[in-house]
């Protein structure tokens, strides 16, 4: 069988771990004959071979000589009871670089491909463990970057938007057997009056609406904020970069630098997760790299959507400070009169010349002073109070949003043509607004869909 | 207990896996009250109580309030049968960033400790699962860069240093005994001849040396060699990075740029893990960036062990280039005639010009052309030849050197003590003979010795 351009037959193996030197490394396998190709290159292959599901096997990874390859633990899991729905094979190896491709290129020997990104994942939907929309849940899960972002995935993974969407479709359905029953009935006898339950999809258009409503708060809570640092070098963007880092360490990944162009760091506010770049001061310049980093910069302000612009309060505000504040877009920018620790006897100086401009805020980047009211600010522009935490069904993927918004122009249509009698219509609009809620869960799909939605996962998913 | 500046009492937990978005990610704890604690955050809890060990267990993390914090796999080990000896648990969770912290500051509330670098490690050493050679093995392992480097550290993991050294050990202990024995009975009656096994010593030394011998190819084996690629600007050092890295894909690990200096990337060749840095043009300049980039080059030139020197063949080679070469190490230097395929009209003027300095290359980094004489040099100029492949007994660790070192020199003091008669001198040395090996192995040991052993380690380990 020739799935989704995927052959669901093959046994498949992928490392699911990064392929970094760590202290532990994790390869996945999964098919039909996993366990049995597994056995081929393992030194303990009877106990293997005869243990029940959800055991952990000590032993070597052997190369086609017996020579020993690596010391590793293995999970066994028996179908169905595992991620796949098939039997799979778990390798828990030293989180060595070497180690790691000697294991992937001995389990290439015995037969195994090499996993697509999310056919893991692919094989659980299409052996009935999940529907489409606990699918994707699974890669918003991985790239949660806030706590609420994980929260809400977590929750789609555990059927919350599968359970709804059961909900809505069951009230549709009741309307269209209804109908489809009366329109059977009529052909016979014309006099008949037609019946339906109405109520019904009036419900179902609201619990869609309150779906589609979800949408926005889950997209700030799976994308984040983007915050750009903005100002002159020297005026301690730098210093507050890191102080906004250390306020809370709770999800900071790596710092990338790049060039001399920005830096770029992940961290949340009150579980928000923001992007913060640390840009390159806006200065001219005919060198042509430096051309380039001033280019991305802008790029950088321009898409961002909160600009902090800095100002060193410790000395007076230059008119070329003002122009450059005055060319971005002051709706979504924060000032700040900075080292306020220093010095403060530019300060009221500096805030009359700002006061068209701005409320900025005093802040001290070294000692923290003025941190919190930044922060609420950030949360004011961010629209933090308009996201609705309480909420625990939110879709966050546009597809589905797209799909439940063809689902409510359907219902919308096959209404007016309910109130115009056109009863063969209304019918055949019902049925498109069910389908539409059966694009979501995966109950009708095609290949085209399930490429798209799987090939963003990650390998090993 | 607190034992080598480390509590073993306390149950310990660390994430094993990188911090970085991925499929899985594993998260270890260890302590004789691990289960019990990991069941007080647990969905599954009754199962994981009373299951035998090595059993994976489904269920949720819980939070305080019972909230699903995440959802995950446990893998139950209990004491003896673990890694470190004692009971654990491993979560096997999504590998989100988010998820993670999640799920480490749960375990932190109910009341596990962040693990120190390699307390798994020492945690199996104490508890006399592995010796010191083995648990350095450990690290080894992790951190190898070629498949040979892999594979002598799995032997040593699995007890190759350390049963030689009991070989060792037997023959001077059965030395020594005999000494102490007869030098008891010679207090009694002088006139005894003494009758020592000198034999034993002769055997033991020879067994010591081989295995100080084999440092040498331990080392290169572990650090393997640092290769710099140096050149003007756009004689194709770029192509030719990476045309070594597309070569042998097996090991390659990421390349990362740092600011305009130079790139880095780890592979290998034939086995032997190189490091390859791509170093910028090294023309005058007074820009202090540029100058602090070209003063980073040349350390890095300076400290390679092998050069590829690359000049654009479709040019006539200029003096200041024959220059640039003439200032390099020409021993440790490979000159390449990029460029092949363009045009070969310059091939003889500038082999001609290059003669008296090196046996320059035709190359093409672009059909790949003269790549398998550039392999072949570079395993020349590495050695690679010299390096024994063939012993499986490989020590690779300075400290471990310096002991055997040490036992060598007890050893040759011992025995010119016993041509002198010198029996109770021959006695002690024999016996610091044998405490060096004791500490190779850790039977002998120190909390200093231990925490630089340990504090090498990564996290998680």
């Amino acid at each position: 069988m020739n799935n989704f351009g995927y052959n669901t037959e093959d046994d498949i193996m992928a490392l699911a771990t990064p392929r970094m030197e760590s202290a532990l490394a994790i390869i996945r396998a999964s098919g039909r004959s996993s366990i049995d190709k597994f056995c081929e290159c393992f030194s303990n292959a009877s106990v293997v071979k005869s243990c029940a599901g959800n055991c952990v096997i000590y032993g070597y990874v052997l190369g086609v000589d017996g020579s020993k390859i690596d010391q590793v633990l293995v999970s066994v899991f028996r179908n169905p009871k595992s991620y796949t729905g098939e039997d799979m094979v778990e390798i828990s190896a030293h989180g060595s670089l070497a180690g790691i491709e000697l294991i992937l290129q001995r389990l290439r020997e015995v037969g195994f491909r090499d996993a697509e990104a999310g056919e893991f994942t692919l094989r659980s939907f299409l052996n009935g463990k999940l529907d489409l929309s606990q699918a994707e849940a699974v890669q918003e899960i991985v790239s949660s970057k806030s706590s609420f972002a994980h929260k809400t995935a977590l929750h789609s993974l555990s059927g919350a938007i599968k359970n709804e969407l059961i909900g809505i479709k069951d009230l549709l359905m009741s309307t269209f057997a209804s109908v489809e029953l009366q329109l059977d009935y009529a052909e016979d006898d014309l006099d008949e009056e037609i019946e339906v339950p109405l109520d019904n999809l009036d419900e179902a258009e609201d619990r869609l609406r309150r779906l589609l409503a979800s949408y926005k708060s889950g997209k700030i809570l799976k994308d984040g904020i983007r915050i750009a640092l903005a100002g002159k070098t020297n005026s301690g963007k730098s210093s507050l970069f890191n102080l906004l880092l250390k306020e809370d360490r709770s999800i900071v990944s790596n710092i990338h630098g790049t060039t001399r162009d920005y830096l770029e760091a992940q961290l949340s506010i009150s579980g928000l997760p923001i992007t913060l770049f640390d840009t390159a001061g806006l200065r001219l310049s005919d060198d042509p790299i430096e051309i380039e980093g001033i280019k991305r910069t802008k790029n950088i302000i321009e898409n961002c959507d909160i600009i902090i612009f800095v100002i060193d309060n410790s000395k007076e505000i230059l008119s070329e400070d003002l122009e450059q504040l005055k060319s971005l877009d002051l709706e979504k920018t924060i000032v700040i009169q900075n080292k306020q620790d220093i010095d403060s006897k530019f300060t009221e100086i500096n805030s009359s010349k700002l006061k068209d401009l701005s409320s900025p805020i005093l802040l001290s980047a070294t000692t923290g002073y003025g941190f919190s009211e930044l922060e609420n600010r950030i949360k004011e522009l961010a629209g933090f109070s308009l996201i609705d935490t309480s909420v625990s069904t939110v879709i966050s993927s546009q597809r589905q949003k797209n799909l439940i918004q063809k689902c409510l122009d359907n219902l919308e249509i096959a209404k007016k043509e309910f109130k115009d009698f056109a009863l063969d219509g209304f019918a055949v609009d019902l049925k498109e607004a069910l389908d539409s809620i059966g694009e979501i869960t995966g109950d009708i799909t095609s290949d085209d869909i399930l490429n798209s939605i799987f090939g963003d996962f990650c390998v090993g998913k």
